[in-house]
């Protein structure tokens, strides 16, 4: 945080009287990512690690795969922007424009209309986590980032080896924790393969398909899924796990992931 | 709720053991409002109320501003749409088409957009609360909603009078809970001036659009906003009170209509 929070004066109530005090907010900015360009998308963010938070986007949107694409990556927080060009001339095609357009509410439906065609290969990993390991991990997580959603609204994410979190990301929007995650790890090459992201938000179709790209094999969250969120886990090969609270999980995709003990 | 959820088999771990078991799990659809022949925006939702939804979104859109306004309305819960015409044709400004082209993340960033071309008036209200009602009727939402949030992951909205509850509203994104009230106030000819909202959800910069739209005075939030939900409260003359919890609360903007006791 930091840099990411506003205070302001405020009136609270505390112990029955009102009393003016401060208080610290989180900042939600409009970025622009402008691709090749062409203004892309505006994301409403945490204003932090913007660099990955548009790679993170560019790669879940399928604009760019590799790190050597991009030729040049500038982010300007004044004007709100990031500026990215590829080497090679990439144009988004004018359906994923159009599908934009249709689109609107919290989260944007632009994902559901690559559940068709989203020839993402189902997920394969040979991963296990334990029962002890999803309550330790998701405990010290949750301890951590319950405390930032009560005072600073926002969502964290996290991306854990089975030893240690190797990347923890957080932002007002939980997509864009997870895109910042994802972007960092394409940018500083680390695998994504094999290992397991932790979020603090719900888990809706986008996030799912997010992580399906980044061929993770397990998700867990602290909160509920959504229907089309376990039912694209399970078509995918994802191990989701939601509800992680206190001493209690669900499984709702591909549980053979998950031992006792 | 009712049919807002899909029933799931689930492994959960309970006092130290996984067991096999059922679990219902809140629907995320995508429904897609055709606005006189045209496909405006594809919303994330949860199947219900569609015709609210598609009602108060159009409001928050300024596309339409009285239910007089409206020739037909058919909601086709099998194909995920709503159909809208208006009496004289309407035409989603180019300009609206564009601002959502460029927008996408948890939230969209049009609202945005309209900040500077907002020419919403400020809300007048002689509104007061005492700090006992907000703690007494964001208690009981509270005690509701957190129960949806946490077993099946939907947001919640009410619209309260000082004395009751007149709406309420539920669904998988915080947006469309409040364009379901909304919605429904401009249908069924309840008023929204001098009343209050109630939200599950966090504050953030759309939120408060809507809201100064629809010219409610007073938001009551039982999470934490963002400092542009802050900001655009302060400048429209809504009263904003978040992190409402327990014997708690906390007036962001314009406190002049909460008293003590």
């Amino acid at each position: 945080m930091g840099d990411e929070v506003e205070k302001f004066t405020v009136v609270s109530l505390t112990d029955g009287s009102l009393s003016t005090t401060e208080e610290l907010v989180a900042i939600e900015a409009p970025i622009t990512i402008i691709f090749n360009n062409q203004e892309l998308a505006t994301l409403l963010c945490s204003p932090s690690e913007l660099d990955y938070l548009a790679i993170g986007f560019l790669y879940s949107e399928r604009l760019i795969e590799r790190k050597d694409q991009i030729k040049k990556l500038l982010v300007d927080e004044k004007r709100g922007t990031v500026r990215i060009e590829t080497v090679e001339d990439i144009e988004p095609a004018r359906e994923i424009m159009f599908k934009r357009l249709i689109t609107s509410g919290c989260g944007g439906g632009t994902s559901l209309y690559r559940a068709a065609d989203a020839a993402v290969d189902r997920v394969k990993s040979k991963v296990v986590i334990s029962a002890d390991e999803i309550l330790s991990i998701s405990g010290k997580f949750q301890r951590h980032s319950e405390i930032y959603l009560k005072t600073h609204g926002v969502h964290s994410a996290a991306l854990y080896d089975g030893n240690k979190i190797l990347v923890f990301c957080e932002d007002v929007g939980r997509h864009n924790a997870i895109d910042k995650i994802i972007g960092r790890c394409l940018w500083e090459g680390i695998p994504t393969r094999d290992r397991i992201i932790i979020t603090s938000g719900r888990v809706s179709s986008e996030i799912l398909y997010k992580i399906a790209k980044a061929g993770i094999p397990v998700i867990i969250s602290i909160s509920s899924p959504t229907n089309m969120g376990v039912k694209i886990a399970a078509e995918m090969g994802i191990t989701l796990v939601g509800s992680a609270r206190g001493k209690r999980f669900t499984v709702y995709a591909n549980p053979e992931r998950v031992k006792t003990g």
